[in-house]
């Protein structure tokens, strides 16, 4: 379940409530698709931002409409107790496996954040996945910590901040080093993800397919199958995107295109977030135009 | 209100909630030194880790057991339409004031940051101080983005970060220059506010004052009257004390001084959140006993 490519849809949401409607048609479009997995309220999903009743809402609903493609649950939560409890939720859904981010307010150190994933791996029952996104969560991971983390029981794989495509190799072979071989390696940070694919990694954990599923897939088969030329142009062709995704943030990015698409209302996404601008949107749309994804 | 000394208290709590009975003791504690107004639910009343109900009692309890002390409540959460409830429950409780700190899971731009203060200055109808604290929320204020803040409808305060001694007074004028007259400046970290009120802010919002409110009294007041050595000379004398709360972050410290005190349980900080280990409680003892505050 760990390898190839996961895709994590927007939870499209107002301050009334989820889309509902909206929020299966995005994942089915997924498994119709074909992606490896689908990553259900992660930080696309906007998990941080709803209730323990959303969230299990969302978590059944994805389990359903993604048929046989397994579901991972995001569980993160500011305390140790919520997140016991969404990951009871999570699992009781139907969920393949779950993804914790240590989400922080008070700075956590080391030891916090091993004994987090310490009594929430002593729980469950089914895998988890290591959310390692220092961009969200401002915990930075040791590899040490990562060691700790990995050998502990139900640890399934890791998903890494973007590497630089030069450092990937070098990267990958020294998180390899200290964590068990059945654990796997998941990159995110999409404008990196071919080359961290190329680079070694098993996974790509990613935003963009989560709303154009073919398009990554494209690149990942390519990347997994050894045409390396072929999945660094591919990604590498999606460049306006990728400018679009580090100067707005790839959830404003991807919210603003599943407008486009009419697969979503304006807005949706939950206050205090804000959609992309007027003008950053003209530019979305042209992007999209050249990119033939409009 | 916003003047003098504002002593912020832990709410004691464990896997199976808050210890109620200690919670009413600090409180009352910080009314009987005679502090200017009280903070509950601020970030060392771990409002981030509180569930809507606990934060709800808690606001109710403080401005029962402060008396005639102004009580500024926390109401501080990832989405606005959560921090508009916990408004609505702060002013029923009796709240004097807010405390409103701009939590971010997704990194927010300066206009979502404004628009939560507009969405949240719109509804309330007591004063409400901007928390600004890069450490929890890795949201940086400009000066700019602080003017546009102050001017809303029902600022009354802005609580800043620690502020190096011989910065002091060059900040606080330049941050006066952008705000209303109304609206005044506090300072926050401990271990550099009694030079932050020499150099011109008017209140300090204190941790250490949440658990030894006479000394910060002390300290306060010396400044307050123009006594700067003398507030300088007792600030300096809290040397070991800064200290751990540098190394270990003011939270875990207070808690583990509190314990020492036999004014709390162990634990008493929600999990992930660990107290200070064995080692780090000897360093607190021994400094607590040469301070005279064991």
């Amino acid at each position: 379940m760990f390898t190839g490519l996961s895709a994590f849809p927007l939870t499209p949401i107002d301050e009334k409530g989820i889309d509902k409607r909206a929020f299966v048609g995005l994942v089915t479009r997924l498994a119709d698709a074909g992606v490896d997995s689908i990553g259900a309220l992660g930080s696309t999903g906007g998990y941080a931002y709803l209730s323990r009743e959303q969230r299990a809402w969302a978590a059944r609903t994805a389990v359903e409409a993604a048929g046989t493609t397994p579901v991972i649950v995001g569980i993160g939560a500011l305390r140790t107790r919520d997140v016991l409890n969404l990951a009871a939720d999570a699992q009781s859904a139907g969920a393949a496996a779950v993804l914790l981010a240590p989400m922080t307010y008070q700075p956590l150190t080391d030891d916090e954040v091993f004994g987090l994933y310490e009594a929430v791996t002593a729980e469950i029952s089914v895998p988890l996945v290591v959310y390692d996104n220092p961009g969200t969560t401002h915990v930075t991971f040791s590899d040490e910590l990562h060691g700790r983390i990995a050998v502990l029981p139900k640890i399934g794989s890791i998903k890494i901040p973007g590497i630089a495509v030069e450092e990937a190799p070098g990267r990958i072979a020294v998180l390899r080093a200290v964590i068990p071989a059945h654990v796997t390696i998941g990159v995110s940070g999409d404008w990196l993800a071919a080359g961290g694919l190329l680079g070694g990694a098993d996974a790509w954990y990613s935003v963009l397919a989560g709303l154009f599923p073919e398009t990554v897939l494209a690149i990942t088969r390519a990347a997994q199958t050894g045409s390396s030329a072929a999945a660094v142009a591919a990604s590498d062709r999606l460049e306006p995107l990728w400018a679009l995704f580090q100067r707005y943030g790839s959830l404003r990015v991807v919210s603003a295109a599943a407008e486009s698409l009419g697969l979503v209302n304006s807005p949706n996404l939950p206050l205090p977030l804000l959609g992309l601008d007027h003008a950053a949107r003209r530019e979305l749309e042209a992007a999209l135009v050249v990119l033939g994804l409009n």
